[in-house]
């Protein structure tokens, strides 16, 4: 068996970097973004392409404890079929998937934190090694084009779950394992107590992941969970599965090689329609749930499965306030290439922008709505009028529903920017839509709730007072997770700070460069609040971590 | 208006020490536990009284947001009656009451961390300050002792408030106000941004307090929610007011001194059957509840509050599992004294102990059953033989429920021990009971849930393994706040250990001198693990103050 020591000491250094990181949250990155093979090398870009292509068609090797027969529930966006088999589990199966992850806990935990995370960090760093064949995994599955799935599924997420382990170990480790307590008596010998503390699991944890970031929305919540001394059910999206199926995989093995069960992370898959998740959730041993999706079923989950800690990410609606700007030009780039990064399908994309009718102030003198409207359609057009180059930013519509939101979204006002379909030069199958934008009366009721996809509202205001005021009242009834304001005012800029701080939204303004609303950096940037609607938690804070886990004291006296 | 600065500079080394000591958890306190004149001047004893004196029969000088009419629901437990009135909060004034607090937070919430944790610590130094007065406040609505009052309602109240600002202050300033981030670019100038992270309040919090320790199990969740942010509705026992009413009274002087609204902390009082604390949780601007009291409403709190971050500690049943001893009168003195402390008044008295029947090893040879019980008998009567001394370890019994709690105990086996009425040499009216020790049957039920007040069960096992086995079964079924372990056997204390680490509760071994399984002390001792059906969080924990506050980025380019 390899040397539990010799792993602890191989990652402090960068569980050492990634705690100082989380702290100062100045730049730090533990793993390359970039594809390029002077990183990576020649071989891995075909290497990874062929473990990928030896995946298809087969059946998972992975064992799930409780599972019955096999299930291929992936629908691929790319049309290209997975036809990848998994254990499939059912209700029935979910006492002994759920027995099987409680045996694995007390040697788990009694391990220590050291060599937990430690062996979160073996596990994220083994898949790191394999980013080329986890980005064609989350490509396939989510739809992301590939260099996105490269970063956001790949790198990125390994980031973010570098960065849950090095705040789970600063909380752990904030508790001594032990003190000798000493206190005077008034005459005599002090009274002398031994004391003990140990961190213990709060009890079986379970993932339930998302079909469009199937790691990096999940990561966070895994390894946090894991590494405080949880085991770890993973509950794939049934058109997600394979990253989560790799991951835990991956997993399996490492705990395995260092001794310990690997039925401490174990894979549980059922089709579309089915609800073992529920019934997972629902289990009196399972003690944590991560959860990211709709906010309908993590609203039941928060309701319900009331024996659990429970995490939540869910929908909302992320508003845009357009007040004046010094670079137009910029502006509609920076919002074009949000709205387009994969088709607008993650919960972080902009969708309603608050314009005040009367236009605003540019560094050309005033702009109109429509003048705004122009310039970003311009935007869009620089941004994917080369089919190649579009479906690289776009990547594919990972579901029908999105297509009948679409649809539905155009008749909900004055379409000021079609959407158009682009065929992808390389998948034929592979549906692809730019961006719609559709001017919405103040008084419609589209606007005003998530329409997950490509899809966004300009809606025209008496004046920025009011476009404040109306993105406060969204983010009050709907929760947003990011937030975008334009103003060249300092007082407009004062007004909307004090609208994120009231509302719990966190917020950018005057992005005209190569940072983006929807997308946030580890270590640095905060991923929703858990100060409104559209999430409890944040990724990643103490809170994220600190009730994993549970301290149980012993004293005696000395 | 007193200079901020000054205040956060005077109460820095104390709040330096505190955070500390809750790092190392070795032996500290700010506050003196003794009421002796030696540290608190001649004067202090009756000034204290004199004060106390004056609040009788009067009405209490706060005003409540919302409240209408006055309300006197105070029952005194050594029958001086207290007959002070306070603003009464009907459910029809809690949505004035929550507004009031809400418009307070923004101005609290700017403020920051610094000036907030040294607020919160003035107003504790101010309320230690006044500590002979708060004690009689405490021992007339708890029925605790005056010397109990004094210690655990004052200085060890205190601690445990200073210890929660400790931890609340630590985890707000592990979040940098802000950070210039800078990444590489391929080429040309970096990324650079600036970026603003704000501590925000989850919301209004809510602290329903009980009529046992009034102060010691409200500090820690008002001044954790204060510090952070949060408004404080404080509700208190309809039975125990007076002494959270001198709290909100001080902390609305402090607040006012300072410049902020008295409205940040509030004080909502109504009568026995009345439910406006209900009507508070239930409120949607009610966003943490910290709660003590019987398992039902905590347990209702949790199901449905659900819009709240609720920390409960709730009831349980404390098992003593004895095995074997060296020192068989020090484990009876040692176990009188937490029977007896507030007539077991306490969800840390031992209630259920196991013995094996065939007895158990002592230094002086083998003891039946019937040994063990009479050197505990005979412990209890030199504790509590003489009626002046035995009021003071006894205290009064808060309420009837007790006693009749008592009726009926006696009817759940054999007798061993009986209680008995004792006379306040001081206070006619005061009901003082001596501790009962029944013989429960293995079958029986009475001893498997919490009977609060002087009551303990003996139950005879099998053998040790058996007496393990079943307090692993009440810890899973009713929850545990404390256990204690007595044995000569390492085999024994280490299987005993992962009974502990299993069902999630502190366990104290070998106790037979003056430190009591019943007493924990801040910044050392975690009371309750938030691991079992006792209590759903820990004090403190970095898990209990973590998720009161919310943070809030910006970022903008640079």
């Amino acid at each position: 068996m390899p040397d539990s020591d010799a792993l602890i000491a191989t990652h402090a250094p960068l569980l050492a970097q990634a705690r100082e990181a989380a702290r100062t949250r100045a730049y730090f990155a533990a793993f390359a973004e970039s594809p390029s093979t002077r990183i990576w090398g020649e071989a891995a870009p075909p290497d990874g392409r062929a473990a990928f292509d030896a995946l298809l068609h087969q059946t998972f090797p992975l064992h799930t404890p409780g599972a019955r027969g096999l299930i291929a529930p992936e629908v691929p966006p790319y049309g290209v079929p997975l036809d990848i088999s998994y254990p499939h589990l059912h209700a029935d199966g979910v006492d002994e998937l759920v027995r099987a992850a409680k045996k694995a806990m007390p040697a788990w935990r009694d391990a220590g934190p050291e060599i937990r995370s430690a062996i979160g960090i073996e596990i994220l760093t083994r898949i790191n090694a394999r980013s080329f064949e986890f980005a064609h995994a989350v490509m396939h599955t989510s739809g992301q084009a590939f260099v996105m799935a490269f970063q956001a599924g790949g790198a990125h997420a390994h980031e973010r779950g570098l960065e849950a382990i090095a705040y789970a170990y600063d909380a752990m480790t904030q508790v001594p394992t032990a003190v000798s307590w000493e206190k005077a008596r008034s005459k005599g010998e002090p009274q002398r107590l031994a004391k003990t503390f140990t961190i213990v699991p709060r009890g079986v944890a379970l993932v339930i992941g998302c079909s469009t970031f199937p790691t990096w929305n999940s990561y966070p919540g895994f390894f946090a969970s894991l590494v405080t001394g949880n085991p770890v059910i993973v509950k794939p999206h049934p058109h997600a599965v394979l990253p989560l199926a790799l991951t835990v995989g991956v997993a399996r093995d490492v705990l395995t090689e260092y001794g310990f069960d690997p039925n401490l992370v174990t894979l549980a898959v059922d089709g579309t329609g089915e609800t073992v998740a529920s019934t997972l959730a629902m289990h009196p041993d399972v003690r944590v749930i991560d959860y990211t999706g709709s906010t309908s079923y993590g609203e039941w989950l928060e309701a319900n499965a009331l024996q659990a800690r429970v995490f939540t990410e869910k929908a909302g609606v992320n508003c845009v306030v357009i007040d004046s700007t010094d670079d137009l030009n910029g502006l509609a780039a920076n919002l074009a290439y949000s709205l387009s990064l994969y088709s607008g399908q993650m919960c972080t994309t902009p969708q309603t922008i608050f314009i005040p009718r009367a236009g605003i102030a540019t560094e050309s003198g005033p702009a109109s709505v429509a003048d705004v409207v122009t310039t970003l359609g311009s935007a869009l057009d620089d941004l994917l009028g080369d089919p190649a180059r579009a479906v690289n930013m776009l990547g594919a519509i990972v579901d029908d529903a999105v297509l009948r939101r679409l649809d539905e979204a155009s008749t909900a006002g004055e379409v000021v920017i079609k959407s158009r379909a682009i065929e992808h030069p390389e998948f034929a199958a592979a549906r692809v839509r730019t961006p719609l934008v559709v001017r919405a009366a103040a008084d419609a009721d589209a606007y005003r709730h998530e329409c997950f996809g490509p899809i966004a509202f300009i809606v025209e205001t008496a004046d920025t007072a009011a476009s404040l005021d109306a993105w406060r009242r969204i983010v009050e009834a709907s929760g947003s997770l990011t937030a975008s304001v334009y103003s060249t005012d300092a007082d407009v800029l004062a007004a909307a700070h004090a609208v994120a701080l009231d509302t719990g939204v966190s917020m950018s303004s005057n992005l005209t460069t190569d940072t983006y609303v929807n997308q946030t950096v580890a270590f640095s940037d905060y991923h929703g609040t858990g100060a409104n609607r559209a999430a409890n938690a944040t990724l990643t804070d103490l809170a994220f971590v600190a009730d994993r886990f549970r301290i149980v004291e012993t004293r005696r006296p000395q």
